[in-house]
């Protein structure tokens, strides 16, 4: 990937990123100059995944502080705001809040409006920069667990597009190709919102790496077949008991128990929520609209209700191993 | 359901049948005066679902000998060739093979072609016949082993569009809710095809059945989260050691085992394969379009290459029960 998935532009004071739901059709890189535009870019999954979701918190705090003309308290409540606007978005992931917080921090300590606006940029940019290098010392750490050659399934996107570059699920698998091994990936579609094919399909056979989409429903029949070496998954909350992924991260845990195969989460410490039990988050509910069409095609009839949660929670006993930048943690 | 899937029209000597890939922004009847075009509604899924490709296997056999005007042997001949030509459409689905064989020996009984033209039409309209008394014989014995309230999970279309009308799975909960149950379901959207959100939610919510639509792979999570009581799904093929169904019926078993949910398989006797092993089927790949796109909206990048089994096969060891038209199997 030679594009950032998020990046601060210091020459007009906005946020560069790419616009995840034109891909794979369009590649276009959107420039953002208010919060109340990074909220719906947010809201809307223009930008989504754990890590990519904490650099743009950051970079939405220091968006409100340079965009604010307020002065002394007025311009801390100004960005405050902002950052409470930018937190309600999606409630399911911490980085989000994480990297939010962190800049705040930042912003709060520096004391008068000026400087404060120069610490927050300057920590988004650390948060960002961070994300980089922790990405490949995940992808270091989980390249060591996987075979010479094997055959890696993954859900959703926990890629360069989920993060600021690299990955962390796909930045163990580059990281895998980087040290010479043969990898080869299936990606499950992921519905509703096909990040699978449409972001992992597309960041991974840009970077030359063998991939092949498949229905999320047939990750077990491949696994029965003995296609499946090991699983790699992202993860937007790890709490003290489970770890919260994508909606489908379950149902390929217990399948890959069920088959005896390795199942890994990658996520950096960012991800972690030690304090938290599984039974105190929200999961995210999305639309029914989500479910009811497809490009212009109607999938399902009128005055008909879904169920359609964003994430759902994997217990820390189906887990194998969860990949950090610090090395691998063993639930058992 | 009001309409059948597919009969047979004698004033025209035709079949007529709703057409499944317009559903549900469209219900459209059409009237398929050729095996050609037959064919290639099998193949476009125009009509689908085991029991009515049994149907429609023994409807093309007779449009076949109803359309030929063929002397002596040559007749018997086109009927065979147009036979085989149907075979061919779907390779996994045992129902088709097994309606074209009734009528086509009815067919070749009859000795000249006068009356082999009238007892095509007699034993494809008897299979369609038994096919409606099958699924309520079928439904009835599925409908003593749901509680009197509770919550049915399903994947893809084992419903009135399966069969001739009624369903087999679907055919359980229709008996169900006709006993008083308070029966709620839980429709799999069932990609890619999306038979489940597309044709069961259509029918069941046409009948006042409470349905709600949820992505394939919630349901584990949902199982998890004690919203799923039973789980029950039709088959294409029941062999001596497997059961082959939608991609996804799989899954679908393995999370019911981890669960403790009961799985259930609703078919009548001419779905079973008692001569053949799981190994010896084929199942059938099918187009790398199905997941590239969807109502013009572009889902995966060019040349990124597809895994997309039509079928997956279920060891009878995950399955509770197979729901028969003389009663339940119980596989240990």
């Amino acid at each position: 990937m030679d594009t950032a998935t998020i990046c601060w532009d210091a020459e007009t004071e906005s946020i560069r990123y790419i616009d995840q739901t034109e891909l794979p059709a369009r590649f276009v890189v959107v420039s953002c100059s208010s919060v109340a535009r990074l909220a719906e870019a947010i809201v809307r999954l223009e930008i989504r995944g754990a890590p990519a979701l904490g650099a743009a918190g950051g970079y939405g705090v220091a968006l409100a502080a340079c965009r604010s003309d307020r002065k002394g308290d007025a311009f801390f409540e100004d960005v405050q705001s902002n950052a409470e606007l930018l937190r309600r978005t999606r409630p399911t992931a911490v980085n989000l809040g994480w990297g939010i917080d962190r800049v705040l921090k930042a912003c709060i300590d520096a004391g008068s409006p000026a400087s404060a606006r120069e610490a927050a940029v300057r920590e988004a940019e650390a948060i960002a920069r961070e994300d980089s290098l922790l990405c490949r010392r995940i992808g270091g750490h989980g390249a060591l667990l996987l075979p010479d050659s094997c055959t890696v399934l993954t859900h959703c996107n926990a890629g360069a597009l989920a993060c600021v570059e690299w990955g962390t699920a796909l930045g163990v698998i580059r990281s895998a190709v980087a040290a010479g091994k043969d990898i080869r990936v299936v990606a499950c579609e992921t519905r509703p919102l096909n990040q699978g094919s449409r972001l992992t399909a597309w960041e991974l056979s840009r970077d030359g790496i063998d991939v092949r989409v498949v229905p999320d429903s047939s990750a077990a029949h491949l696994m029965r077949q003995g296609l499946i070496d090991a699983v790699i998954v992202g993860a937007d909350r790890i709490c003290r008991d489970a770890v919260f992924n994508k909606i489908g991260t379950y149902m390929h845990a217990v399948c890959a128990k069920h088959h005896n195969i390795p199942f890994y989460v990658a996520a950096p410490y960012s991800t972690f929520d030690n304090d938290a039990l599984e039974d105190e988050i929200v999961i995210e509910e999305r639309g029914r609209a989500e479910l009811a069409s497809c490009g212009g095609r109607l999938l399902l009839p009128e005055g008909v209700a879904v169920i359609n949660p964003a994430f759902d929670a994997t217990p820390l006993s189906l887990i194998t191993g969860i990949i950090t930048e610090n090395g691998v943690i063993y639930p058992e």
